[in-house]
């Protein structure tokens, strides 16, 4: 089959590669219909040595079961399914809290014998606990809004949920990328009354506002942190999605947070240290968040947008095939593009 | 009046200063009946660089109310009270959250014109928000006792309550000295089923044992980690009470608290930046705590000391007068006291 490897920074390639096959019992093996390309895909694109193991890319996908091992039970051949960014068995106590990513049975897609996402097929361990089947026909027009149940919009709420937000709150939300757009979605999903979009792409900021910000922000740094205090009376805001993952963006986050506030970062943090010192203690400042566990939210998420209330989706501006992967990354990277999408 | 300052590192002097006065139609002056040295003390006490506007030490103390300003309307003279180490109007939003140590009037003792607690009177700013009566003589034998509600013992039940400790669960509490110590009775107040103590002072691990720790962690660094998390089949604890304030405390907490658990921290942070870079956002961990809003708690707290459930002032191992305060502060620098009382 085809799929999407990466050599090194910018070196995108489309190859062939072994079928995937059923390995384990609970494995399934599905084709994948749509899938697409992360902002967390950029950074192993800007900045990965060369190699002659390419890794194999992609992350988040829908697709339709081939084949299912002898102890899968819930999933059958034909069923359309999503899949979260990280699979697991769903039924570890670390599951069953709702942590899925911490799953010692679970993995990234792309590494040890699991294929990626941006390919034609590929192999999907503990498949019962991983897959949720969608109620929709593959050719439906709400499969972009789906696929975004694969990591990005799981990944807004989950900026949510652990910063607590709760109806008639307010929230800043850092960051105008997919997952920035998809927190606001969700800040407003849990009832926040004011959802400050920190951004400066007016084309995304736009779409921010379309899907709940109810404020703009588009200074950076300190400009940035004066201008969301002054539509706050001073104070800031009790809760911060950071959905970025730069240090920038976290200083940027202690910045606009009130004292005793909550920041959720959600943006693969690009820094080893959190500046959290002295002063930031004397403000009882929280830090929280951190991968999503994607799977814990399909299910609660997936009825917003089958009744047609959130249209995450919109995220996606561009759509590729899979020859045209590259071309993919190079939009994005070059912020041509807010998210694409891949069709094998 | 006589009161204690700080010279320089090592260096305390007790000195005439000026009698305080009330200034402020909100203020009171207490004369002090009872006072301690804090573990933070000791860091301007090993550090400091030499002054001549030597700072008044001291921010935990009993007294009997002396005089009130015109506008000061719960507290009267003759009144026994307790301060908590911030003092606050307790009427801003802020205090009205619970978060008296952010409030915009509040302020430290011992600078801009308030006198510290290691000394023989005090002004106290906003004496009907700072101030709670209590309701004993100032001979009682439960003095000790209800000096912890100036900051330790808050401090302590700070960290259970932000870490979010609840009935039947586990806790490690890092960390022997008396905030430590006040963590596990406040971890057992609220619940906590398993009190994990690390620290390496037998005498005050004892004491922990005494106030409800279950099992004892000598072990430190990674040695530490991999005996607490022996304990715990492997896991780590869901709860974290950092209270030392170094960062090898905090790098210990990461190790042994459980993926998707939370961290809080109540000792004075002695770095500038946090460890919690990717491999801690894979791990889904939170950072809460800060500076203890010890205000908001002493009401709350104060019953269990009356009914004699709780007797946090055995962290008093040591007595001294006003003079001998320098000697006290060498006893708990060269860890011969655990922590010393002040009569003066």
């Amino acid at each position: 089959m085809r799929a999407t490897l990466l050599y090194q920074a910018g070196d995108v390639r489309v190859e062939d590669v072994p079928d995937p096959k059923i390995q384990q019992p609970t494995d399934a093996v599905i084709r994948i219909v749509v899938g697409c390309v992360c902002g967390s895909d950029l950074w192993p694109y800007k900045s990965a040595p060369l190699t002659d193991q390419p890794r194999q890319m992609g992350h988040e996908f829908i697709g339709v079961v081939e084949e299912t091992g002898p102890e899968v039970k819930t999933i059958r051949p034909g069923d359309l399914v999503v899949a979260p960014f990280i699979y697991a068995d769903n039924t570890c106590e670390y599951c069953r809290r709702g942590l899925q990513t911490s799953c010692p049975h679970g993995g990234q897609w792309g590494i040890n014998g699991v294929d990626g996402g941006q390919g034609e097929a590929t192999r999907v361990p503990y498949a019962d606990g991983t897959l949720v089947k969608l109620p929709v026909a593959k050719d439906s027009d709400l499969l972009p809004d789906l696929l975004t149940l694969s990591d990005v919009l799981c990944t807004g709420y989950h900026a949510a949920r652990t910063a607590g937000v709760t109806a008639g709150e307010s929230v800043a939300v850092i960051g105008d990328g997919a997952v920035g757009l998809c927190a606001v979605i969700s800040a407003r999903l849990v009832g926040a009354e004011r959802i400050i979009l920190m951004g400066r792409h007016t084309q995304r900021t736009d779409l921010g506002r379309e899907f709940g910000a109810t404020d703009v922000v588009a200074g950076r740094g300190q400009d940035g942190v004066n201008e969301l205090r002054e539509l706050t009376g001073g104070a800031g805001t009790e809760r911060v999605l950071e959905c970025v993952g730069l240090k920038d963006a976290l200083v940027q986050s202690t910045g606009v947070v009130r004292d005793g506030g909550t920041i959720s970062r959600v943006g693969a943090p690009q820094y080893p240290e959190v500046p959290l010192g002295f002063p930031e203690f004397l403000r009882n400042l929280t830090l929280t968040g951190g991968v999503a566990p994607a799977r814990a939210y399909i299910e609660e998420l997936m009825p917003h947008i089958l009744s047609g209330a959130i249209h995450p989706g919109r995220v996606f501006d561009r759509t590729v095939s899979l020859d045209q992967v590259a071309e993919g990354y190079r939009l994005m990277n070059d912020r041509e593009a807010l998210k694409v999408l891949v069709r094998p």
